[in-house]
């Protein structure tokens, strides 16, 4: 496969598309040429990239054509307005955003658990939502030894889940604080310096926030497990960059301890911690595995364990993530739109 | 009920020291005069309380002669130390640490939620652990409508629960990292600013660790219900003062969101938020209620509810709930040691 690619992202400039840039640096994927898109806006700034300078191309006026991968993440709305102008010219689309993911005809994809929903693709795949995809891999593990039958969820995730202007609201918030003056609010509704926000999007009819919602949908796609039980309560926490996630999970049939752990153990993307050990997200930042500690049995249940999870929501929970999508396209031959 | 008491506080220089004299200003105990105790360290240091100069007492060399009540918040070795002292003399303790919070003789006591506990008291009646006690009468309404089946917990729990220390180390360690300097372990054994320690106390052979242990035990005491399952995850944030907690709740019998909210609304000691409305720990600080949002149907569940509940720790969580019992005492005319 000698084959080298035309990559594009659009968003460039955001916290997951410099992210993108590191992971496409330091993982071997075929290249041949990045173009970087983004909006009027940014259009004209230069980055440096493996020692050549990039500059970003205003999406709205560039010619498209010769590009084979395109990683969109500059929101759903730039997913959804400009999609077809790549399909059009036999991009394939790994979206980083939820404009696509409840698609039945979009694949929604963590690699290491369901590539095989890759084959059907048609011209747009969807990198699911940041603090589900790192709960796949564990999730996935265990449901194989087990059978999950209920997963309870509370999360504790990063400014920078919110982008690159909320990171530094966090830390303009925490320095005022400090010196006692007023905290700009301008990306979060409530301070989050020192504090908690328990509501990440918007809250639904249901009374569970967009945030919630994703969770539960996507994890049932991802694991072609439509009926799959998820509770799930999303909460901003002051850190900056990595996701952590307090699981619980009710299986079907009895699992020991030691069984959860070797599959974890097993589990492509994971990480386990030894025993009593745990990841903070200190950890996490700059790696591409989810982080697996405190792995124990949860008395309240017959069969079911409690789990802490976490890992760096921009490279595993984003650039990664969708950038293992482009090189499990290329190993299976998809590189093309199949609209047939 | 003219009589008038004489109060103790041992552990008087701590953050709930300092809160339990805050609280005692506020509230119309009947007071003739308040000690104050602590270890030979702190004892000479001068605390100004309603205008009166109140000198901290050597506890190793204090004649406690008089004392009606004696409020101990200076550590589970300090309590088992000094309890007997106390107790010679006559006084009732209400006792702030984990010491003999499990042992049967022991009321173990949240006033809006089991006051009649208190009618057997043997000179000792325990106040809660912290993260506990704002979870009881959130719990107690909700049982009291459809039947506690199984209780899931992650918790957000603030620095100053581990002192005011670990407040002071949050904030150096928040301005060394601003100055990219390193920042300093004193209290915690990994860093808190900006970052999560899911370790609250030590690992215990189950996997929980003691502050889950917790948790699970005192909630089944202090409930009556004794095979109550509770499945915990206790982690430190980086914030100050407030814990909150992800709490899920699932029923024995089918109760609506509406019978919910009024349970909720109509339970003592809880501040209801509007529906999609939630308290941060900003809202809380200062306050003796626990707060209550986010109330919605856990669609997993038959009969399951999400919330959100968050109170000051120092204050609910420790010295309001104390001064609570002190009340309770005074009011069924308990303030006596009986050993008979």
């Amino acid at each position: 496969m000698s084959k080298r690619y035309n990559i594009a992202i659009l968003g460039a400039t955001g916290a997951v598309g410099e992210e993108l840039l590191n992971v496409l640096d330091e993982r071997s994927l075929p290249i041949h040429k990045v173009r970087l898109f983004a909006s009027k806006r940014s259009a004209g700034i230069a980055v440096t990239w493996q020692k050549q300078t990039l500059k970003v191309e205003d999406i709205e006026t560039a010619d498209l054509q010769g590009i084979d991968i395109a990683f969109f993440t500059a929101g759903s709305q730039a997913s959804q307005t400009y999609a077809g102008r790549f399909i059009e010219v036999g991009a394939v689309i790994i979206d980083n955003t939820s404009a696509f993911r409840m698609q039945e005809a979009v694949p929604l994809v963590v690699p290491e658990v369901n590539a095989e929903a890759l084959d059907k693709h048609r011209g747009i795949i969807s990198n699911p939502n940041c603090s589900t995809i790192q709960l796949m891999a564990p999730l996935s593990a265990l449901h194989r030894v087990g059978g999950l039958k209920r997963v309870v969820v509370s999360t504790y995730q990063s400014s920078s889940g919110a982008g690159k202007r909320a990171m530094e609201e966090l830390r303009d918030q925490t320095i005022k604080l400090l010196r006692f003056e007023e905290p700009p609010l301008k990306i979060f509704s409530r301070r989050l310096a020192f504090d908690l926000i328990p509501e990440i999007g918007s809250i639904e009819p249901s009374g569970d926030t967009s945030e919630e919602e994703k969770m539960i949908n996507e994890s049932r796609k991802i694991l072609s497990l439509p009926h799959l039980k998820v509770s799930a309560t999303c909460v901003r926490v002051p850190t900056f960059i990595g996701h952590c996630i307090s699981l619980n999970v009710e299986l079907e049939s009895a699992v020991e301890l030691s069984e959860a752990n070797e599959a974890l153990e097993r589990a492509e993307g994971v990480l386990l911690c030894a025993a009593d050990e745990w990841p903070s997200t200190v950890d996490v930042v700059g790696d591409d595995d989810v982080w697996v500690g405190r792995v124990r049995r949860d008395r309240s249940l017959d069969c079911g364990f409690n789990l802490w999870v976490a890992a760096d929501n921009l490279r595993k929970g984003a650039a990664t993530n969708a950038i293992q999508i482009a090189e499990a396209l290329i190993a299976r031959d998809l590189v093309r739109v199949n609209l047939t």
